[in-house]
């Protein structure tokens, strides 16, 4: 097989861990199968030179930054690369560049473009674990190193895995794969053996940090398996992110998600003015807010609320659009003593009931639901913070995801 | 004029010595100059990758130690930068790579073998200050990033400057220029404004160690005008390093140079075989024992003794070496309490009685003379080490280098 790994900053963050790495490397190499490794800089590396450019300058050139941040996967790379060599195995460090990996011109936050993988090809059929410096490429235009932003090396060896279609991509990180819940709020929580991508996407979304989004995206577009499992535990199978096709029992519901990040804003009593609703959202989303839930009431007095929740994150932007619609309604205010409960599972497309049993299990424990939301796989509600481990531990049970 | 500027690592040390560099530099471009500068890594940095790397192993393959090693030079150029364009001063950092400099396969001591200059004119000509990260390169067949070595920022500027036909090439350290002799030894030793080529090289070679011959000699090869100057003290003229013939008043004497890390080592009643010299010499080269001055003298008694002097660095290698010889004399000994005092100037060639002044002026002193070598421009002579500092500051009197 033709397996390529990522191994994240934590994993790397020391000497200790790069030959901890070395070794899982190894081991799978020592099994018979090809091995390209993509690998982040050293913990902590990235945010000392960010460091050292804001003394410089608040607003460095994005190209000057690409070319500071992409040394540290770059001495990631040859120290393993070197850590393998020791140990009698040939391997070959690799730029985005030498790897082949060519973005767009959009410097700190660049999209692969395209990868020519022929460099990695020769250097594997010469018998190399091939080392590439993750999260970054060279720009098509100026021919400067680019990089791929916030988790640009798990992006790096998904693209990597698609374009050489490499049997499986497994990212390493300190935890050990996808759980039906956060075992910190439920210690009955279960790893899960598999997973689709589109449950994954809406977990990550929810909360779940493991994986994040755009990698899984790109995993499911380029029909990428994907596998989550811990570079301090490799003797543990992790979970496979995969085609819905691929997972032959498909459970009613995957997980619970908790999301404790969000603020409630109401409306209440808005101007009978067509439109308003529309013009609200569209300044919002002009202003890059990330709106929700939305919920829209008309009350027996013919007056309308209108009830949404946007990332904390967003809030004081939040506040300084709202201000501008402060005359369209008798009253505006803002909650963040709320959380959002979710559940996730592809098997609710095909099963009924699966929403009545959420709605009955928090009813039983006495938990008001304020708002609801609902995908083809995923069940959100918003409820009081306070209430936040009761229903994702209830929920949890409900669905027997223990068993 | 174009100017070719090159910082070392203690003047891009810390995050102020950049700020400062930057200073420096939008001086020189306020002045209407076009600048390249060439940086080194921030001291420390590239023995903090040694030591990472020998962690892992004891002789790291020598293509990983270039990718590990290029990047501190790229860490510097990107902050360098960073810190023009904040104040206003278009400014892009280039990698060996980007700056088109191409070099042999010789990982970690390559020879530049040419320079692309045409992404480096093109940056100029849009008003860029273009800072290089020096010491790096990329291999011409495997198309990986190549280092050159120690001293390899010196090298990489005085081969821009000279591939780019640029008017000057400045090399900043903490000395501000080269001095008739060390002044720690004597106090009133005195910068020159100008000095050639050969007389910089035969300085070099003596322990002045401002500049390393490899650039030295480099320059001399591509005519660029160098100059040695300080960033600590920008405000000092530097000394020029250029062709004879632009010297227009050549001192007889330009310089006093004192070398403490000799062994002389002497072979006494060596066996009169034909061709026994030789085959001692022949040894020592293949061992890369570098050979400096050489004396043979034949006694009264028709015996033979042979004397030379090695660098104190390989005197385990020179030992070893002789061992195969001891039956070829009657006595090997070792005589590390020497050192070699050297006076150049390129007056001497036309001026007769130099190397009888020196001699008189030692004799004053009672300092005896063990050996004595000559060039066109320089007179080393061998003399027990306790001597050293009375020798240098008799001599620099003797030929009035303090007026």
């Amino acid at each position: 097989m033709l397996k390529v790994l990522k191994f994240g900053g934590t994993s790397v963050g020391t000497l200790e861990r790069i030959q901890n790495v070395a070794n899982i490397i190894k081991k799978i190499k020592d099994e018979g199968h090809d091995v390209i490794a993509v690998v982040s800089a050293m913990s902590g590396e990235t945010n000392k030179l960010i460091e050292y450019a804001n003394t410089f300058s608040n607003d460095p050139k994005s190209d000057e930054m690409d070319m500071l941040l992409s040394s540290g996967e770059r001495v990631t790379s040859a120290l393993l690369s070197i850590a393998l060599n020791e140990q009698g195995y040939k391997a070959c460090s690799m730029s985005g560049r030498q790897a082949g990996i060519v973005t767009d011109n959009a410097h700190t936050k660049a999209r692969i473009e395209l990868i020519n993988t022929d460099g990695m090809k020769d250097a594997i059929s010469e018998g190399n674990v091939i080392i590439v410096a993750g999260f970054q490429g060279v720009a098509q235009d100026t021919n400067r190193v680019s990089t791929l932003g916030r988790g640009g090396s798990d992006l790096t060896a998904v693209a990597i895995a698609g374009a050489i279609e490499a049997d499986v991509c497994e990212i390493y990180t300190d935890v050990d794969g996808i759980y039906t819940t956060d075992p910190r709020i439920e210690p009955k929580a279960k790893k899960l053996d598999k997973i689709s991508y589109d449950e994954m996407l809406e977990l990550a979304s929810l909360g779940a940090k493991v994986l994040q989004n755009r990698s899984v995206e790109m995993a499911k577009k380029l029909n990428v398996n994907l596998v989550s499992r811990s570079s301090f535990t490799p003797e543990v199978e992790g979970t496979l992110i995969t085609k819905e096709e691929n997972i032959m029992e498909k459970p009613v519901v995957s997980g619970i998600a908790l999301d404790k990040n969000q603020i409630r804003v109401g409306m209440y009593g808005v101007t009978d003015k067509p439109g308003i609703a529309a013009s609200i959202f569209t300044s919002l989303a002009d202003n890059n807010i990330n709106v929700d839930m939305i919920v829209q009431t008309v009350g027996v007095d013919g007056s309308t609320d209108l009830d949404f929740t946007i990332p904390t994150t967003d809030f004081e932007a939040c506040k300084k659009v709202m201000e501008k619609f402060k005359n369209d309604a008798k009253n505006i205010d803002y909650n963040d003593a709320i959380c959002k409960v979710s559940i996730v599972g592809v098997g609710m497309k095909s099963h009924t009931g699966v929403a009545s049993k959420a709605f009955s299990t928090l009813a039983n424990e006495n938990i008001n639901i304020r708002i609801i939301s609902t995908s083809e796989i995923k069940i959100s509600m918003i409820i009081e913070e306070k209430y936040a481990e009761l229903a994702v531990r209830s929920l949890h049970e409900a669905y027997e995801l223990d068993k």
